[in-house]
């Protein structure tokens, strides 16, 4: 029986999200298609993040179990011949008979992208969250530096969640800007990714701690009260749920965790 | 009658070109339908160019006349609140009665939009040619060079145009680079961009001289015989037609040409 971990990277445009539902495109559902193909056996994997609709990933892993016969250094050239444009596996190795993707990950990256233009940018409308108003970075970087640390992010969870324990670890959130250039982008304007690292998130947290961002971008709420939000664990105190196209699943860590203090 | 030119940005993935045919999703079908509603009158469109399926615009124009109520200054607003995600109108401006957006052209701009990876990158897949190998850029610099001038461009024009006259003039072919950090992208690489300015083009030549230039870059044609690839008004000497989702019409120039020399 051998046990494998894929990498893969895909544009969430075209999926109904990581997980396989019946009848829809999702991400799951296209990778256990192509394994139960090569592997001549049905498939089934365990993803480390379920990534909702229109969520792309630059590093979603996946393990899956079996005895077939193609070794598993040929199943990533194999799998990427037959998988559509829009996903690819970047890698497949090996692992011990116990790794589990979801139960094994001892951390995880998210990158949430951010597009400030003047006019409408018809190009990045599905990978950049495009705000067409100037942001004040200095107070989100301010905001941000409040979510580091271990907390209750009850107030940054969207209702629908089974989960009681919403206790959580943020490791880094650090904001990085980028002017574009005309020739780079068919409108200039400023290109803002955070990037967030944690031991796990609640449902919708990544994109609520950027809609409270946005708004703190915005003059709309007061970086210095973030500690009280947090208190508060009340959803109505914290900002919106950001759309999902500017969020990226980054890279899920099995070992020590990046940024751990 | 009001003659109003339009500055119109679109991502062409989702359109089967500009130029408008029946039962077809079009960038020009679209914008006709549009201000037909708003103008209460059916509207017909002169684009400057007819940019072909998967191709991109930064800046088509068009004009259109008509005698109807809403005003010019309306217009920009007033149409992208009915356009879809994918295409926006830049701007509307009163131009004067002869003003013809195709045949008033002095010249025209293109980006060919290239991505050097060592893996596919799947989120860039409609937006560049991406390229799993090095090219070699100041090969590419040196055979671009030749093309600047007033050449018989034959050599470049894909068969299926009935156009008799094939002499063209390129007043700029620069080539620019960009390294792309790992966090504004999936997989770390090199954007190349070409910027071409002429007078105007024959069918598919920014796509044939980009895929010529390509070659160049692989060390499959030596740039030193660009003169001669041009003189021989061979078509099988020049290269592949670079695929359409690296093409961006850039600008449209109606006055002074920049760059003429």
């Amino acid at each position: 029986m051998k046990n494998v971990l894929l990498k893969i990277q895909y544009d969430g445009t075209g999926f109904h999200g990581w997980q396989k539902q019946p009848g829809l495109r999702t991400a799951q559902g296209e990778i256990e298609k192509v394994l139960t193909k090569l592997c001549r056996q049905p498939i089934e994997t365990y993803g480390s993040s379920r990534t909702d609709l229109g969520v792309h990933a630059y590093g979603q892993t996946a393990n899956f179990k079996g005895t077939y016969a193609i070794p598993v250094e040929n199943l990533k050239k194999a799998a990427n011949g037959l998988l559509g444009e829009d996903i690819h596996i970047l890698s497949a190795e090996s692992v011990d008979d116990d790794f589990h993707a979801r139960f094994s990950a001892k951390g995880k990256t998210y990158l949430y992208k951010i597009l400030l233009t003047k006019e409408k940018d018809v190009f990045l409308r599905n990978y950049y969250y495009n705000i067409i108003k100037e942001l004040n970075i200095s107070a989100m970087r301010e905001a941000a530096s409040f979510f580091v640390g271990t907390h209750d992010f009850k107030s940054f969870m969207s209702s629908g969640s089974q989960i009681q324990d919403t206790v959580r670890s943020i490791y880094e959130l650090d904001i990085f800007e980028e002017n574009t250039e005309e020739i780079f982008q068919s409108i200039p304007g400023k290109k803002i990714i955070l990037r967030i690292t944690g031991n796990a998130f609640l449902y919708n947290m990544v994109r609520i701690i950027t809609g409270t961002l946005v708004k703190v971008g915005l003059g709309k709420i007061n970086p210095k009260t973030i500690p009280h939000i947090i208190e508060s664990k009340n959803r109505s105190l914290a900002g919106h749920v950001a759309p999902p196209g500017g969020l990226y699943l980054k890279e899920i860590y099995f070992n020590e965790i990046k940024g751990e203090k």
